[in-house]
């Protein structure tokens, strides 16, 4: 049988001092860690990067299909990626968490296991939080700290007339991988048959594990790129791609057969007979990045296999515009995830 | 009858544009504030300093007796009084909140016309959060960012042998406060008798609309005054001298007779039969500051009415002790609020 451990057992600081024992900083730029008022970070320099994203059991994850570890892994990621959105580097957390009696230690474990493990991957350092009760469901609250050198910074709104649409990486695969799991989870519940997801790990694990594009960031140094906007995809393409021809106040063309999409992400879609298309453009999750680049940086970015030039900026007059492979031109609309409708 | 507008109707985004409408930056170092992946803050050379705190309906308060606008002021004030702890300037927060839909545009109004007068007051700049669903209840993340030249932030760990222990204002009302509201609110469910709290405005504002100690740290930097260690009393006095005896690696001596108790909750402490010693030692959410500071500064506190010189620094094996006014001597003990008991 599986040990556990109730919570009140520890206590709060019990708890805190349990779950941050092996906690240890990687960056120069953390003074003060856990364990104090507050933690300090010297950026040497450099300016300070700071995004929070709350997440709600029951509204964002469901745990009947998301292992904690993975929910843990992923608490991280969706605010990372918004740090590198803003071509900056993450190097700092702080996670408030707030759970209902049915936790255990263990359970808890478990969660913060995946939470160092996004922490080492990218070299982030866990540097402080909070630990309370809940009245149902878990609650997951993550405040990612980065820095970027003076002005390097890459905002919504600077995307320019002729500037090339990027993406990385290709699109869908979320909303497909949570479509499927949704529908596994309607069986079981119908009829107590255990999931069959064998055949779906790409899709599902760009659900359950996403990661953030650092290596995407990484590139822009290397290659002495600075995109004119960028954000992180995590509502939808067409979403994302309308804040920025709104905050950047340009329109844009988007091309329906320049769209990246995974072989598995297709196959599934056709096999629920869903578009592929529709998928990539609404599906939500993805965490891969889309910003806009000067046609001089064209080269430096067509030569990378792992983006896609999806369009360009248009003057605003010229509206928002989506051909499709037909040469059909639509226009572009928002259908993605809305919390609160 | 009063205004509902369905937080549905404007959606998230809308929503975000409604509640940050008139939302103005007043700090320099704010680079990039709210409508972004991420906001961008420039300490110029200070150090950055960073807290969360998460609350929970239910848990940490009551709206039966909340108002929302001093419930916003006090989200902002907790975490801010967290960023004065470390002897460093408040500059930003985000504020995330999950609410279930009972909550309407109106009633968000509320809640964030008293976050931003704490903003304005304490000259904080709102630059960023989340809005989404819960399942159950109102839940509010904060995260404050603050300042500090770099190397004069205070942490727990600092208290020496000989260090006299002060404290600012007075303790105990905050949790006189709630037992009054506790107090009527039973009332007014068994009998309908609607709440007199006519005389109580001390204690019930100690509660309800507490202040963060800014003028405390002004007074240090006024004064020269860098205390050895310091922290915010949260959980209560009891606790949180525990935490810097354990941090520090020091004993304590603690006065009954200098404890600071304000007239009015040692009045309601007599009323209600409570020792307002007790009250004093564990009672939570005072905000106030207990710092320790060396001999050497002894004068430069006692000249100031609003701090109180309550004990000194031993030994760590000479122990927590604490002197009661007819000279017995117990072990200080932490009986303060546990979230997770």
């Amino acid at each position: 049988m599986q040990e556990r451990t109730e919570i009140s057992t520890l206590g709060e600081f019990g708890l805190i001092d349990h779950l941050t024992k092996n906690n240890e900083t990687k960056n120069s730029s953390t003074i003060v860690s856990v364990g104090d008022d507050a933690a300090v970070i010297d950026h040497y320099g450099r300016q300070t990067v700071v995004t929070t994203d709350l997440l709600v059991e029951g509204i964002h994850f469901d745990l009947m299909y998301t292992p904690l570890k993975h929910l843990g892994y992923k608490s991280v990621i969706v605010n990372i990626s918004d740090i590198y959105a803003m071509n900056a580097t993450p190097t700092q957390i702080v996670i408030s968490i707030a759970i209902s009696n049915k936790f255990s230690v263990e359970a808890l474990d478990e969660f913060y296991e995946g939470v160092y493990a996004a922490c080492n991957r990218y070299n982030v350092d866990l540097v402080g939080g909070d630990t309370t009760t809940s009245q149902k469901g878990f609650i997951i609250s993550v405040t990612a700290i980065g820095e970027v050198a003076p002005d390097k910074y890459v905002k919504r709104d600077g995307a320019k007339v002729n500037d090339l649409v990027c993406v990385s990486g290709d699109l869908g695969g979320a909303f497909l991988g949570l479509t499927i799991l949704e529908r596994e989870k309607k069986i079981f519940e119908e009829t107590g048959a255990q999931p069959d997801l064998e055949n779906q790990a790409y899709i599902v694990g760009r659900l359950l594990k996403p990661e953030a594009r650092k290596d995407v960031i990484e590139y822009f140094a290397e290659h002495n790129i600075v995109p004119t906007s960028m954000m992180d995809i995590s509502d939808g393409l067409s979403s994302e791609m309308l804040h920025i021809c709104k905050q950047s106040n340009v329109g844009c063309v988007l091309y329906e057969d320049k769209l990246p999409l995974n072989e598995d992400s297709k196959e599934f879609a056709y096999k629920l007979e869903l578009d592929p298309t529709a998928c990539a453009l609404s599906g939500g999750e993805d965490y891969e990045l889309l910003f806009t680049i000067n046609q001089a940086d064209h080269e430096k970015i067509d030569k990378n296999n792992g983006f896609s030039i999806i369009g360009y900026i248009t003057e605003a007059a010229n509206g928002k515009t989506f051909i499709t492979r037909g040469g059909n031109k639509h226009p572009l609309i928002a259908q993605g995830w809305n919390p609160l409708k």
